[in-house]
């Protein structure tokens, strides 16, 4: 298909300039050298990365209804986090699972990885799928309100085509157990 | 499954702080108010959508391979591009894919549509697919350099499991393929 040296296509940051440095984001504005020696400007935002999780439970699979600024639309979503510092994406994954839907996993199986926006975001999403969950109360952070969802696996395809998932990571968790589950 | 009065999760932006406005993205840093009455900062990405483009043509889904410099990689993704001011996204969705991969297609029918990541940004991608499509030369964007990589529809599961895609819109629209095809 393919050889492997991509070199012809690489671009060069040339100059940095840090435009905003927050808790979630860091942005940049930057100029790259590009693979034929001219120079572009690239507009990039830092992240640290997040996790999702499939949570399928007594043939139901589960959801978060919940509010979002940046698009101002109330999106159900599949449960997710931001990495935090020092927590490996796994940990981050059993922590939002449980705080997210009180679900508690005998095992977490990675199912993708992948980068939400690699135009100008580096966040990257590592997607598991709970095995084997029981489910306990919501724990969620102080500033968090969502409410949990569940859907019927039987339900999941019709959702799908009638647009009820409206965000990457959840249409992603959804096409997989559909495929998964023969539904 | 629910009700659909979620008034109870929303939050109201109280103040807003515009960081950056760039040609891509701008970038807000606003204070809310809570459903319970507390506050919180969230880091806003205002974006202005794109589009993605599933291309199959003899039996073959085309990628194009390019590096990426907010993570820093090469990337194998379907075509797609930012959607210009007064573009609608089927015109977008055209000229993409003439620009891409050079595809001209009788038809094209919209699949998906769905925010990258909601959390912070309001990125929303139209997902097509290309009917009836021919395939004529390249005409890519002076600041543009990508390769095109074909592949045969039987290899998509594979690739997919072994994580050949990294990117949301092309599993997206990878799982799409194979569920589609029967693959």
């Amino acid at each position: 298909m393919e050889n492997n040296d991509y070199s012809h296509l690489k671009e060069e940051i040339i100059s940095n300039n840090r435009i905003f440095d927050g808790k979630v984001i860091k942005v940049d504005h930057s100029r790259v050298k590009l693979p034929d020696g001219g120079t572009a400007d690239r507009e990039i935002v830092y992240h640290k990365g997040a996790v999702a999780l499939i949570a399928v439970h007594q043939e139901e699979m589960y959801f978060v209804r919940q509010y979002r600024v940046a698009p101002d639309d109330f999106l159900l979503e599949i449960p997710a986090g931001k990495i935090e510092v020092g927590e490996a994406p796994r940990e981050t994954a059993i922590k939002e699972l449980r705080e997210e839907i009180g679900g508690v996993a005998e095992e977490l199986e990675e199912i993708q990885e992948f980068y939400v926006s690699p135009g100008f975001s580096n966040e990257y999403v590592y997607l598991y799928e709970a095995r084997d969950m029981t489910i306990d109360v919501q724990e969620l952070d102080d500033d968090e309100f969502l409410d949990i969802v569940t859907v019927q696996l039987q339900d999941l395809k019709k959702l799908l085509q009638a647009g009820a998932f409206r965000d990457s990571k959840t249409i992603i968790a959804v096409q997989h157990v559909i495929a998964a589950y023969n539904l």
